[in-house]
C-alpha cells in the first residue's frame, strides 16, 4: 500500500515513540521487581537504571566510507540485586547503506535509503533459578517497510512450568493477530537460536518473525506492540515466581556454564551482534548483551 | 623441490613427532611451574595435566556430506595453581577436503587430498601479573606443503619489561633463520590479532607466519621447531619473573575484563577457531582457548 511521505513519517514517529515508551515501561517495571525482592541478595540496594545516549555519526574504525547511516540510541543497563546485568536499548538510524550491505537488504537493492527504529533487551539474572531472556523489535523502511523481532527465553537450570508459562503467553498473542503465524513464529526461533557447533539450542525458544509485512500495516504494528506487551508481563511474572528461591553454589555454577553458551551464540551466529560490530556500531552498546560472568570450566 | 612418496611420509612423521615430543616438553616444563610456585595460591596442591584422545571421525553436527576428512588429536589440560587453564593440544588430520572449502586451499583446487599436523597452546593464568599466551605450529601438505604458526603475548596489566623481553626472543630467533622475516612476521601478528570492533589489540603480539615453503623444506622445518621451543623457554622464564608476585582485587578484575577481549576476538576473528565450530572439529578441543572466568562489567 502506497503511503504519502507524510503518512511514512508519521509511522516512523509512531514506531519510534513506541519503542521509547516501551522502553520506559520495562525500565519502571524491573526496577518495581528490584523493590520488590525478598531473595538471597536483597540486603543489597535495589538496583536503578543508568541510562547513555549514544550517536552513530562518531567516527568508527569499522566503518565503510560509503556508509552515510547516523542516528543513534540510547542504552539503559541496570546492575541490581535480582538483575545481574540488564540493558534495554532502543536506537533509530538512518541514511544511505553501502552499496555492498544495500544488496542483501530488502527493497534496498536500487535506492540505497534505509530507516530502522527498534528496542532490544537482554538480562542476565542473579538467581540461577530465574531464566535470561531476550527481546527485541524493530520497524524497518527501505522501498518496503516490515516489523521483525521476537523474544526468547534461556532458562539456567531446566524448569517445565517455567517453558510453558513463557510459550503459551505468545500462543495466545500470536492467536490475536491475523497477521501472526505461531507455528511457523515458533520453529523460526528453535531454528535461528541454536548453536550448531555443539547441537544444542541456545534456550527453550519462543518466538521469533522478521520481514513481516501484511497489506495491513497497522496490523502489522499492532502485533509488534503487543509482542512487546506480552513479554513484559510474562517475564515479570516469571521474576516474581522465582526470585525469591535459595540457589546452590552447584546451580550457580550451572548457571556460569550456561551463559557461556548465550556467548558462543552471540558471538558465533548473531546477525545483529556480527552486523552491529563489523560496520562500526557502538560496541559496547552491541555487546551489552553479554552476560557479566561467564565461565568455560 | 619434489620428494618421493617415501620422502613425504617421513617428513609427515618427523613433523608430526616433533609437535607431540613438544606437546611432552610443554606439559613437563608448566607441571614444573607448578611445583616450584610460591605464590598467593600456593597452598593448593600444584596442577597436573590431564590427557583426553578425540577422535575426528565420529557423527558431527556441522560436518559436510562431502567432508572425507579423518584423524584426530590428543588434548591436555591443566587447571592448577599457577596456570588458572591451559590447554596443550596436538592433532594431525588427513582425507578429501570437500569441494567448497578446497577452493581456499593452496594446492588443493583440484586435488583435495589435506593433510595437517599441528600444536595448539593457549595459557590463561591465576595472577593478572603473569601474561596470557598463545602458541600454535603447524604443517600443512597439500599438492603443496607449508609451515605456519607463531606466539604472541598478551599481558593483563601493561608491562614493558616483560613484552620486551618476549618480542626480543622472537626476533633472535628470526634472526638465527634465513627464512624468517621478523618485521614481517610481528607486523602480520599485529594484524592478526586486532580487535576491529574496539579498535584496539588482543595482546602486545608476538610472530605470525603462514605459507611458509621457501625452497628448503628442512629450513623451513627447523625455523618451525626454534619457534615452539623458543616459547617454551620465553614464556617458562616470564611465568617466573611474575609468579610469586602478590596481586590485587582490582588487578583481578582488570584481568577479568581483559580476558573478555580474549574471548571476543576467538569468537569473532580467529580463523582457526571458527573453521574448527564451522565445520564439525571437536567443539571441546577447539574452545578449550576460552579462559575459565570472564567479566562484561
Amino acid at each position: 500500500m502506497k503511503e504519502s511521505t507524510d503518512g511514512i513519517a508519521k509511522r516512523k514517529d509512531d514506531a519510534a515513540n513506541w519503542f521509547a515508551g516501551l522502553r520506559d515501561q520495562i525500565c519502571n517495571e524491573f526496577e518495581a521487581l528490584e523493590d520488590a525482592s525478598r531473595g538471597p541478595l536483597s540486603d543489597r540496594p535495589p538496583g536503578r537504571f543508568e541510562r547513555r545516549i549514544w550517536e552513530r555519526d562518531e567516527e568508527k574504525p569499522n566503518r565503510a566510507p560509503s556508509d552515510g547511516m547516523t542516528g543513534g540510541g540510547e542504552m539503559s543497563v541496570m546492575k541490581g540485586r535480582v538483575f545481574e546485568k540488564v540493558g534495554v536499548n532502543i536506537s533509530t538510524v538512518f541514511g544511505d547503506l553501502s552499496p555492498q550491505y544495500a544488496k542483501e537488504i530488502p527493497g534496498a537493492e536500487t535506492d540505497h535509503r534505509f530507516w530502522a527504529s527498534g528496542i532490544s533487551v537482554v538480562a542476565h539474572m542473579q538467581s540461577p533459578l530465574v531464566p535470561a531472556v531476550h527481546m527485541n523489535t524493530r520497524h524497518i523502511m527501505t522501498t518496503k517497510a516490515w516489523f521483525g523481532g521476537g523474544a526468547d527465553l534461556t532458562p539456567m537450570i531446566a524448569n517445565d512450568s517455567d517453558s510453558n508459562f513463557f510459550h503459551s503467553a505468545f500462543e495466545k498473542v500470536c492467536g490475536k493477530h491475523e497477521v501472526a503465524d505461531y507455528e511457523r513464529f515458533k520453529k523460526w526461533c528453535d531454528e535461528y537460536f541454536y548453536l550448531k557447533h555443539r547441537n544444542e539450542p541456545r534456550g527453550i525458544g519462543g518466538i521469533f518473525f522478521d520481514y513481516l509485512e501484511s497489506s495491513d500495516w497497522r496490523a502489522d504494528f499492532a502485533f509488534t506492540r503487543d509482542v512487546g506487551s506480552v513479554f513484559l508481563s510474562t517475564y515479570s511474572s516469571l521474576v516474581r515466581r522465582n526470585f525469591d528461591k535459595g540457589w546452590t553454589d552447584a546451580q550457580r555454577a550451572q548457571q556460569l556454564v550456561k551463559r557461556g553458551r548465550y556467548v558462543e551464540f552471540n558471538l558465533l551466529y548473531d546477525r545483529g551482534t556480527r552486523f552491529g560490530l563489523m560496520t562500526g556500531g557502538n560496541p559496547e552498546a552491541v555487546l551489552m548483551s553479554l552476560p557479566p560472568e561467564v565461565h568455560w570450566p
